[in-house]
């Protein structure tokens, strides 16, 4: 195996992501970058962690609303949370993820930010993807854990922008991806402050703040980073926003879209995956430069056991 | 002079600022931070550098106006506006200092980020202090510069927490405070995305997204940082909230509150700056175990110029 990027194998996405790396380094190049400008985006479900049947956060929001269930029975009765404790795919997926994040958003409020993390933390511990018998923090992808360090041995700083609530991502972010929880944007709900017995905390409340999907995930980015993005990994319309902000900036510029084409080691979907679908931005990538990152023939292997692979 | 923090004289600040940062490194001991915990929030004005005889945001904003009212001459006859362009500080201090980040994020609209970012680097390259024949950038406090890089030498991460605009910060904080821009937090306007010649940029509104002051600013922080700054220090009643934020974690905690008592090298003044009074940290600082830096006392020197004060 190659020293560098040893789970992609040789191709058109390995290549462009070499090049494009090599560009940016050269010293007295128009191409150089200095580091503070070497800022790259991940989208985070589907693009980082296995998305499938549907996203982490559908099953934090359940096993959260299931706690609450067992104090108040009535949830059972009442839609949405009904769906959601009979994991009823079909309701689910016409509500979209800025359903299951609000969804999600209800059953934290009433916490402190610091019980929340405390509570995350614990779950994402023992939590099990419902297909295989691995936790949700095992399933993330091993090219993709050794492209992030790649760049931030090249003086990259990693961002991860997604549409999942942030506080969730950040209590794995830095174990996992070695990305600091300040290096984390995502959906949020409004806080409140409150001073009990002397402490300052932060109460989260039932109401979104941001849904990080779409164009705003570029507004974020600039509320956050404040730099546009020199490079941009994402795998679904959703992500498309921040790719053509990345791809229009001038200068290297590299825009990557990771295609689920792989049934036998992962799953294979794009327009029919409801929640997010890859449809336009598949369409439009020639168009805007993007690069395709096959799944199936880029990849050499998928989660960091090797061997192990869905279903 | 001392090798550590040599323009802060030794008295009870520096001492403190000192065994803070011994007891963090002390390995085995139950004090010892790891990195990834040493997040250090800063206010910027009046903390990092002058505020008199308004804020640099006043003058930013004034000077936008102008070119302005160049335009639309109507403006000279209202207010707010007629106060800003007259320098009508009774007026301009009712308003308040969140007044006159609104009047500036007035003046921004319809610009975009880069836009903006190109005009603020423009302006503070040559903006100067009316007091003094000396820019606004060369109006920061040397002792501070010392401390924030002493911090980040022992694997700090400092992040500038402000009621100021962000991107106005953001347009010198990595050249004259070594804080990249994903580290700043602000006061900040709503954004729209557009896309122009396939060219995908944001548009500021002139509508207020945030106004990062008092609890604001710890909401700020958690939404930013998505950790518990162990450091914080501010210099009026708008830094109370995050200062008790950072103080009601567990561990090693340190609050410091930096007083203006120096009349002969800066300026003396706390409760009567109407636009951003220190009355209430003052008088609680004790119960609640902040440490105050007296100007006067506990620097040796002001500005980065050696010798060089007000007026
Ligand atoms: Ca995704
Ligand atoms: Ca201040």
């Amino acid at each position: 195996m190659p020293s560098l990027l040893p789970n992609w194998n040789d191709g058109a996405g390995r290549t462009a992501i070499l090049r494009f790396v090599a560009r940016v380094n050269e010293a007295g190049s128009p191409d150089f970058l200095p580091p503070e400008e070497r800022i790259a985006t991940f989208d985070n479900d589907g693009t980082l962690w296995c998305e499938q049947p549907l996203q982490v956060q559908f099953f934090f929001g359940r096993d959260q609303l299931k706690k609450l269930a067992d104090a108040d029975p009535s949830l059972k009765l009442r839609q949405p949370y009904k769906a959601f404790l009979e994991h009823d795919i079909a309701i689910i997926k016409q509500e979209g993820k800025q359903g299951f994040f609000e969804v999600a958003a209800a059953t934290h409020a009433g916490m402190t930010n610091d019980e929340f993390h405390l509570q995350a933390c614990a779950w994402l511990a023992g939590a099990k993807n419902p297909l295989v018998n691995r936790r949700f923090i095992d399933l993330v992808y091993r090219p993709q854990l050794e492209l992030m360090e790649f760049l931030q041995k090249n003086d990259f700083r990693i961002f991860i922008v997604s549409g999942g609530g942030v506080d969730l991502i950040r209590a794995f972010s830095e174990e996992v991806y070695a990305v600091p929880r300040s290096q984390v944007v995502g959906s949020s709900v409004k806080t409140r402050m409150e001073t009990r017995d002397g402490k300052v905390d932060l109460l989260k409340l039932p109401e979104l703040q941001s849904f990080d999907d779409r164009e705003a995930k570029v507004q974020n980015i600039a509320l956050h980073i404040g730099r546009r993005p020199v490079l941009a990994f994402g795998n679904s319309d959703g992500d498309l926003a921040m790719l053509q902000y990345a791809l229009s900036g001038d200068g290297p510029r590299l825009g990557l879209l990771l295609h689920h084409d792989d049934a036998e080691r992962e799953f294979a979907y794009d327009r029919e995956f409801a929640v997010s679908p890859l449809a336009e931005a598949l369409d439009r990538r020639d168009d805007l430069g993007i690069t395709l990152i096959s799944m199936k023939n880029d990849w050499r292997s998928i989660f960091p056991d090797e061997g192990s692979t869905f279903p």
